[in-house]
């Protein structure tokens, strides 16, 4: 089984409708490829106790918790308080970012605000940052990082090996078949093919109608589901016009 | 004050990584330009149990919850039924959305599947779709539109009474200073004016490397604040470079 991912982007800047959210996109597919599995996404505002409360759901939901955002040094970053007061342990000085950040004085920096960026919750790891001394961090099932696109692509495969399993096997299917005429070709193959999900999706635009996906973890067993759905579907008097095949790490 | 708005994507194509999420950019600034504050985001997978447990903890944290997708005719279609256990209702037939739905026939179809979109909650009110006879539909301050972008946008004024508020107003402020170099003048601000709401976000591209969002729901205090700051700004060496001034509906 693939390790359960939640992604949490503290984004005040998101829920006010400043920018448009770009980390989530980013991390689902490369999460896919690597074998995880993300269970659930989230964006939250940048207020402690609503924070406090979600990340603790959301950990037992999931096996890790990706978050991005909140850990600059101004007061409206509060990611790394509301993290430690989840991990239940004090924000403490980590020698090493704060010698990071000293060896590189920026023009114009306040020190002692800058230094914020070495605090870090008491027993946590350092998620090395290439761009910048100010680092991510990770404890208690939550990896932190920063919401800035490019800090965050820079030091995102740190997070490989905590979350790679074996990538599912795919089978999509496309057709003009409205939704309605396989629903019952569905249900059956999905009784028949207990460890296979499948999902149908309809297309707005393009040359088909719609798209069913097979997921599952033995590439037979999932081109075996789609194989009894395509079997089926000329009975509703459409079929299958297209088929794309991506094979899973057991294949 | 202002409806305070959760965002729900019924949605294991975007946690899949099938396609990129697009609702959640629609919807933010539209809310925010009605006057709603938007309080979360949340993209779950399509499984009852895991969508009845986040709407349950939702609502405690919002007026209103928009939900979109998962409301087709086949069995990956589970917010119908998500819903109504969160109510605490069964599932019955409209009559209106079926008389709708059968007026309509659409070739291909099997009818009882596609009857299963005339299926609320008990009591449910429904939101026309001017795109198709299946309709979305409101209860227990859920209100369930469907996952495909046009539809949605079609249908999504009809919330519009529902949340609208006073708009708050909003000046941003423009600089080339590092954030450290002003987190303390922040900090000053935020104590003088705690009805005033101070964001600061890194910009990764262009010509400013910094932006302070003031919010409030008064113009002239919000404005005051950034005032405020702006004087203090030039003893860190740096100063505003460019200001924006949204009023709100007090102004």
């Amino acid at each position: 089984m693939a390790t359960k991912v939640g992604i949490v982007i503290l984004g005040d800047e998101v829920l006010k409708g400043e920018i448009r959210e770009a980390n989530i996109a980013y991390m689902i597919p490369l999460l896919a490829d690597w074998g995880a599995e993300t269970s659930l996404c989230a964006i939250l505002p940048d207020d402690i106790p609503v924070v406090v409360r979600h990340l603790r759901w959301y950990l037992e939901e999931v096996d890790l918790l990706l978050l991005t955002g909140g850990i600059g040094p101004t007061p409206d970053d509060i990611t790394r308080d509301a993290v430690a007061e989840v991990a239940g342990v004090p924000l403490v000085v980590n020698p090493e970012a704060k010698a990071a950040l000293e060896s590189r004085p920026y023009k114009g920096a306040n020190p002692s605000f800058r230094l914020l960026m070495a605090q870090v919750p008491q027993g946590a790891t350092l998620i090395p940052n290439p761009l910048s001394p100010a680092p991510g961090f990770f404890i208690a099932r939550m990896a932190v990082f920063p919401g800035v696109p490019r800090m965050l692509q820079a030091m995102f495969e740190w997070v490989r090996p905590m979350v790679s399993g074996r990538r599912r096997s795919r089978v999509t299917l496309y057709a003009m078949a409205p939704e309605s005429s396989y629903a019952g070709i569905m249900k059956d193959a999905m009784s028949a093919f207990p460890d296979v999900g499948i999902g149908s999706y309809p297309i707005s635009d393009g040359e088909y109608r719609v798209r069913v996906v097979f997921r599952g973890d033995r590439f037979d067993r999932t081109a075996a589901c789609a194989e009894r759905f395509a079997k089926f579907l000329p009975e509703t008097g459409f079929e299958v016009l297209r088929r794309v095949e991506e094979r899973g790490d057991d294949a």
